[in-house]
């Protein structure tokens, strides 16, 4: 397997270790796919088939697309949880918030540790053991560690997470300790245990989980190839997702590239990214016509899964903008625990990150981006339960609860 | 739909509301299915095929059995939520805690809701809905609440929660209040709480979705017949379950019936229920070969899934012990708590009541009433995000977090 650099396109082999996360020029990598020879109608076929399999790979909704994965990677590597099969759902009181003719929800929240994560992180554990690696180790204070940790325990291997001790809330990170994780603190911001992370790795025998490392964004991928395949292969006019370390607007940008490139679709969707008004620096960037980002120094926003300044994926994003005629958003908290709220009404629920993409939406329909007759999927990226904290802020709760005697 | 009485076989109508939990003679009311006509290999045809489908009712794992759950409940009034479709997992790590030659577990958790209960839910609600009902309750503080406040809000529809006040603890049911559920916390216990319903609902108008409903058992079978078609109809020696309410028991054991009786499957495994010490009432009453069962007054565990001192279901489960050659057992917390770690660390991860089923293979095992060279599958319920007080009890978790200095 190959990867080449984004901004050099200098190529760099994936089949030995130690693991490149980046280029000599300091570009981030991505996988180059060889799709030749293969045949859009059979695949499409083979595709259907494999829904109805339980016992092997295929009963994952992210290997089912190996072949536009990791079609080399060796099968008795592959560390998988049932992972993707998540839930398309169509939610009228959602699509009237939303204010456009139809909507579809894509619960990734459904995952088996809760987040998105998941499509993307059984593809860098697997490939990670294919190189023969033991340790495992992100950054992260949410969703990248407990799926990271998940996987790590469930393939018998270890994982070491390291949090900004700043955001060291315990219970954000209990669910990566009970998988078994390593915890360590540290003075810093996010940015620095990334960096950390690729200056150490290597000596520590460590492999690498955060989003700079470009299985995980080929595995996020199939979110959009299951997406595209529950919709018979014809996508909605938009695509809204949230925007944090935008490895899910890269993640599916390339994964828009390859259906297209392939034939499995006709036509691109245009893509919107919506960041937390607190943490924007994508969106600022895009809406000043900047060249390049300059990171938040200090994001803040409820919205935890988006509290990021420095996003390490903001050229592969922008490259996916370009590509599909995309826009970006930012929304407020307050309108990002409005659209939670109604998504949780639905009975669909979400964290607060994947709240932003319903309120983002909202807005750019508002404002006319987007044309109240076209049609649009929202990722949601986080599972209800993943944040109880921001569950505490409805107001209205104190008034449905009574206190009642029960006369039998 | 005909239900019948489990203590005197008098009939009651299904099909036209005011809906009816129990007998004039105090007994619960099981659904009569009438599998005549039905051809056993179409029908595993049909279940494969089915298994593929994502945009009808079929790939939902509850109603991809629809004609041994509901035939003749009208589509249009299922509420569904891509339930079921959860992984079955064989785990080295945990096979080998319990000491048993093969170990599946069927992770329940991962429902889109947390629980088990949402195999059943899914039904209840939609029979109810049929009825014309648009209220919809329970007694609880947990999994039952926010799998029930779930589909009533996925279908439009109210939710009332009673939560007797020593239980109230807020944490427990934020799930439900984010659903949008009305809450009545009462001074009483559990089982007052059922009683309220069972007198009150009619003039509330409410359909009461506790497992006293008969439509609940029926959708929990469907663990079963998915655990079954997994394994290709060939199940396992032992089915290992927690038992609180004994729905699971109640259901699978229904399950088991349904499968021989239509020849699905040729042999009938053995089942074991799992109480926790502290809440064991039905255990007891088997181990001391008692024709009743005497209520446990002050339940206590710390799996609070399985806090109930007086489940309703017995004789369902009674007969099931009766009709598979079945056991208890009862585990401590301490044991519990120890079954958990090794489901957590193993990366599948669960619940505590959960881990009362693997704590329970075990204590069988250790003891001879299960050989080692025999095989088990357990059910785990509820996800391990479910009670997240129980994961701060990990008494490693200060040597697995380490401050550490940071020198790029």
């Amino acid at each position: 397997m190959i990867a080449s650099c984004i901004i050099c396109n200098s190529p760099y082999s994936m089949d030995t270790s130690p693991m490149r996360y980046s280029c000599e020029c300091g570009g981030l990598l991505q996988l180059v796919q060889d799709f030749s020879g293969i045949d859009a109608d059979q695949l499409k076929r083979c595709f259907y088939e494999r829904r109805a399999l339980r016992h092997t790979i295929s009963a994952s909704g992210v290997w089912r697309y190996k072949e536009l994965i990791a079609p080399k990677l060796p099968e008795d590597h592959i560390v998988t949880r049932n992972e993707g099969n998540t839930g398309l759902y169509e939610t009228e009181s959602v699509r009237q918030f939303a204010g456009i003719r139809r909507l579809w929800l894509k619960a990734q929240s459904e995952n088996p540790s809760g987040s998105f994560k998941d499509n993307g992180m059984t593809v860098a554990i697997s490939h990670g053991r294919s190189l023969g690696y033991r340790g495992f180790a992100c950054t992260s204070t949410g969703n990248t560690s407990s799926s990271l940790s998940m996987y790590a325990a469930t393939g018998g291997l270890a994982s070491l997470i390291l949090v900004p001790d700043r955001d060291v809330a315990l219970n954000k990170v209990l669910q990566t300790l009970a998988y078994g994780a390593q915890v360590r603190t540290f003075t810093g911001t996010y940015d620095d245990g990334i960096r950390w992370l690729d200056n150490h790795a290597e000596t520590e025998g460590l492999y690498v989980c955060n989003s700079i490392n470009p299985f995980r964004i080929e595995g996020q991928k199939s979110i959009l190839f299951e997406l595209a395949q529950d919709m018979d292969w014809s996508l909605p006019d938009w695509i809204v997702l949230p925007g944090g370390a935008l490895s899910n607007a890269s993640a599916l940008g390339k994964g828009l590239h390859d259906l297209y490139e392939l034939g499995f679709i006709s036509k691109l969707p245009r893509v919107a990214v919506i960041q937390a008004e607190g943490a924007s620096p994508f969106h600022r960037m895009i809406a000043n016509g900047n060249v390049s980002l300059t990171p938040e120094q200090k994001p803040s926003t409820v919205a935890s899964a988006l509290n990021i300044g420095n996003p390490p994926s903001w050229r592969k994003a922008r490259d996916v903008l370009q590509l599909t005629n995309g826009v970006t958003a930012a929304v407020t908290d307050e309108e990002i625990m409005q659209a939670k709220l109604h998504i949780d009404r639905s009975g669909i629920g979400a964290e607060p990150a994947s709240a932003a993409a319903v309120a983002g939406l909202r807005k750019l329909v508002r404002d006319g981006t987007i044309h109240r007759d076209e049609t649009a999927a929202c990722i949601l990226t986080g599972h209800i339960l993943k944040d109880s904290d921001s569950l505490r802020s409805y107001r209205d709760i104190p008034d449905r609860i009574q206190q009642v005697q029960l006369a039998n």
